[in-house]
């Protein structure tokens, strides 16, 4: 089986790059800096269906992207989250929390609609995380291409 | 300085075990099959604060949790987050749902109230993880101390 992008996930989110492991996105919602992580391997829900060396991948790239979203962003907090009730394909949510958000202290998820990124935004936002992830990404893929 | 875990997560769980790293808590919401790690590690917030080490041990015992909570409970899907917006020490849930549940398909973090487990019912969760568990807990620690 190949790796295939979900349609919903394709639809809600912009590309910036793959990482050895899993495929960087962008989600369309102004409200937050947030970044998905795709392992790009097919047919897996579970992060426990991954192999240990790809679970260590992951969790290596998870926290890569955590710690330099949080530098770019000087958020308050990093909320992380793997779920799939309604997308399956595994993704795993990095959202940069602020204290002054539209839904803090609460969880984003399911509260509230998405506010999409004028282009203006967009360009910038991608721009950044391009410019912050270049070394990391493999080569062939990422914004350039 | 040492580990403590924090108030709020005392007062809404019950101790199941020490693994290597975490403490295994039962979240005291009987709607959901719901189990807590938190690294008995002091002032840390995020994961990528943890040294690689601790880092590889959380994901070990988190797929862990992960694909027994699964097992056990035969549920449809497990929910992975670490938020800490309101409780800022760093605690990792790892919630398994089905398709019947309360919230299903949304995320369960800040919606309806929790339901706590009469005595009973408590005994027998406890039980079953405490069992399912018992291999991985270090010595001294665990329901039976």
């Amino acid at each position: 089986m190949i790796f295939k992008l979900d349609p919903q996930l394709t639809a809600d989110t912009f590309m910036v790059g793959d990482l050895p492991l899993c495929r960087m996105l962008l989600m369309n919602d102004a409200r937050y800096p947030w970044v998905i992580l795709v392992p790009r391997r097919a047919d897996i829900s579970e992060i426990y269906q991954l192999s240990m060396q790809e679970q260590q991948l992951l969790w290596q790239e998870s926290a890569l992207v955590a710690e330099k979203l949080m530098i770019l962003t000087q958020a308050d907090k990093m909320n992380l989250a793997a779920l799939g009730n309604v997308v399956a394909q595994l993704h795993l949510h990095h959202v940069a929390r602020f204290k002054t958000d539209f839904a803090w202290p609460k969880p984003i998820w399911g509260y509230g609609d998405a506010q999409p990124y004028n282009p203006s935004e967009k360009q910038q936002v991608l721009g950044s995380l391009s410019e912050m992830f270049r070394g990391f990404f493999v080569s062939g893929q990422g914004l350039n291409v």
